[in-house]
């Protein structure tokens, strides 16, 4: 009924993570009945980010700048290196706001049936980065799964060969969390790597 | 850390409904991650819906046509006309596939606390069309809440005073609903619009 454009808004809504048609449907009649002022700067500032934000050459990290506000900081000491699987992750480690060394965005894990390999995760820069002296300890911090220990094996064995110290986040029990209602993967690597008090 | 212009995106996404902080974050990300042209494509449409998409100057309806399809269509008779809140209603009917009439388009309901008066709803415009003789029976499809009431009453005594057959879509238990998870509102309008079998 609504025409072709109006359809054609519900669509391209959909590539939005966690957005069904009908969310799309919602969204498409709230940008255009109440909040076109916010859906004019949307596109605004969507359009602006698509021409502006990379990568940060020494990082990976999204930004506008050519090296991000973490590297160029010299707040960070550089003799940490976290390496981490999305910029999502190094928001997060900063909101949690214990670590103050730098990081390396992989932007993705090890995925060879997706044809993502070693160049694809930028690992001749984390290489360089590595051969650097300031480097001393490279923190794994991909996720604990399937794919994100591949890839950490795999880095780790780069940062050995390069002879720095690797160390990998803790793996076990949730804070806040239930012992009842935890997975039994995690209550074995809980167990096994259970420590002296 | 992300400078200034990922966090302007992520604040700009969060005039979509039902997208807080991190929803609008995960979408930023993907964004600017995967889906470049796909958010390339949703800046286009966007742009071109925001320029394009009006009212139909019949039914008020979102349309980028002068006139909508339903109201041009010559298969949808002008008898009866039924009276909705928002686009999003007439695509609900429509789906359902039973109404073969013309719709009118309120986009709201009266809400004086809001500014929202008989003059913000078209109203009278929908005394122009209930002036129509070919119009004979207004269907009064507005939301079954409090707004929603007082706003058809309000145009059912427009409608009358038109002469027209005002309509008010039943009541009552929705269909595969169980009895014992209906509320009290429900039920009791239920009982009281009961009929003999």
């Amino acid at each position: 009924m609504n025409g072709g454009l109006i359809q054609r808004l519900i669509d391209a809504l959909r590539i939005l993570p966690g957005v069904g048609p009908k969310s799309a449907q919602r969204m498409a009649y709230a940008l255009l009945e109440r909040q076109r002022d916010g859906a004019q700067r949307l596109v605004r500032v969507l359009q602006q980010a698509l021409d502006e934000v990379g990568h940060c050459a020494e990082c990976r990290n999204l930004t506008e700048q050519p090296i991000c506000s973490i590297c160029a900081s010299a707040q960070r000491h550089g003799s940490q290196l976290c390496v981490v699987e999305t910029p999502a992750d190094v928001l997060s480690i900063e909101q949690a706001g214990i670590y103050k060394g730098k990081y390396f965005v992989l932007m993705g894990h090890l995925s060879p049936i997706d044809g993502i390999g070693p160049a694809q995760l930028g690992l001749d820069l984390l290489q360089q980065r590595l051969a650097q002296a300031e480097v001393e300890e490279l923190i794994l911090a991909t996720n604990p799964t399937v794919e994100g220990e591949a890839t950490a094996h795999y880095i780790q064995q780069l940062a050995q060969a390069a002879g720095k110290r690797v160390t990998r986040l803790a793996q076990g029990l949730p804070m806040g969390g239930e012992l009842e209602y935890v997975d039994s993967a995690t209550l074995s690597q809980a167990f096994s790597a259970r420590r002296s008090v």
